[in-house]
């Protein structure tokens, strides 16, 4: 059918956001229309500032609207040593929530993947090749998720990091913390008795 | 963890879509600032536009950026002298696409639900009287949902129709098309019996 032309605009905008197809899309314009239009005016302007003023930190490649993210700024947190080395600004939101960890972070913005065209440069590695050399780090904790390409940025990263004699550590894996032992892979498992602890 | 203030208030935004929860909000930000900056900054513009420009049709009370829709200024659709009666735009949407109908809609913009507070006034039913007495309708074929309050919105416009003395029709109910009997539910299959048709 015809609709008018914005609205048929609109829908289709709609349609760049991850998981909504046509139905959805149309579903997000009317009930705007219908029901809150101050909503999606804030919608608008939000989407319009972040887009223009939302760009990389110069540090760690997270997103921020300053040079630096508050992350870098923070002296305590530079002053432990620790670089957590992740794949997305997400994966610093989990950590984050964690409350585990108090160091700096560095996010790549991706990871390793011949296939698609992304190399090293790619995922600013000479940046973090630079950051590891001049920073005062101590220490470099992979926290690149445990996926083939995560593990083959980790491994890339480890010899970077060997070159510079740097202490690199990566993040235990095991059987999450409430997980039943029959509903765990076999792989988990195994490592999980490779690596056991003494109590 | 702190996001920077407009990261925040992008995610934050998100939220007044439908269906939308704050992982989810989440996920949609990060994705466009990581990989489709234009694509929201078109949709942050289409937004705008649409909010800006988009009101009801004078005539049907369905959404256009003009005072009439197009669908109203079709002479051959006015000339068939059919009104059909419908909840939402997207009701109008679904009917269009069966290509069954080619006369006029009327959209009630909702359905009389009295906890809600929504009388007859709110969904635009002194405009229907009006455009009932006034315009040369010769049906009136009320299209609204099968449920409490559409049957409930229907009764109301069929008692408006019959102090008019106009003919006054609603959808057929029963088995749909490609349906299973065991599948359908009871009180769908006791009105497909009561409504049988010779063949």
């Amino acid at each position: 059918m015809k609709f008018s032309p914005l609205i048929n605009e609109l829908i289709e905008s709609f349609r760049c956001l991850p998981g909504v197809g046509a139905k959805s899309a149309q579903r997000m314009a009317f009930a705007l229309l219908q029901k809150n239009r101050s909503g999606a005016l804030k919608l608008s302007a939000a989407l319009h500032d972040a887009m223009e003023h939302v760009h990389h930190c110069q540090t760690c490649r997270n997103f921020t609207e300053q040079t630096e993210c508050e992350i870098c700024r923070d002296e305590q947190r530079r002053a432990t040593g620790l670089l957590c080395i992740v794949e997305n600004p997400q994966d610093v939101i989990a950590i984050e929530q964690s409350s585990e960890f108090k160091g700096c972070y560095f996010v790549l913005m991706g990871r390793l993947s011949p296939i698609d065209g992304i190399g090293p440069a790619e995922i600013g590695l000479p940046l973090l090749q630079q950051r590891l050399t001049e920073d005062d780090v101590k220490e470099a904790i992979l926290a690149t998720n445990f996926t083939m390409e995560g593990e083959a940025t980790a491994f890339y990263i480890t010899e970077m990091c060997k070159q510079l004699q740097l202490p690199v550590t990566r993040l235990a894996q095991g059987v999450p913390i409430g997980g039943e032992l029959e509903q765990v892979d076999s792989n988990t498992l195994g490592r999980a008795f490779k690596t056991r602890s003494a109590i």
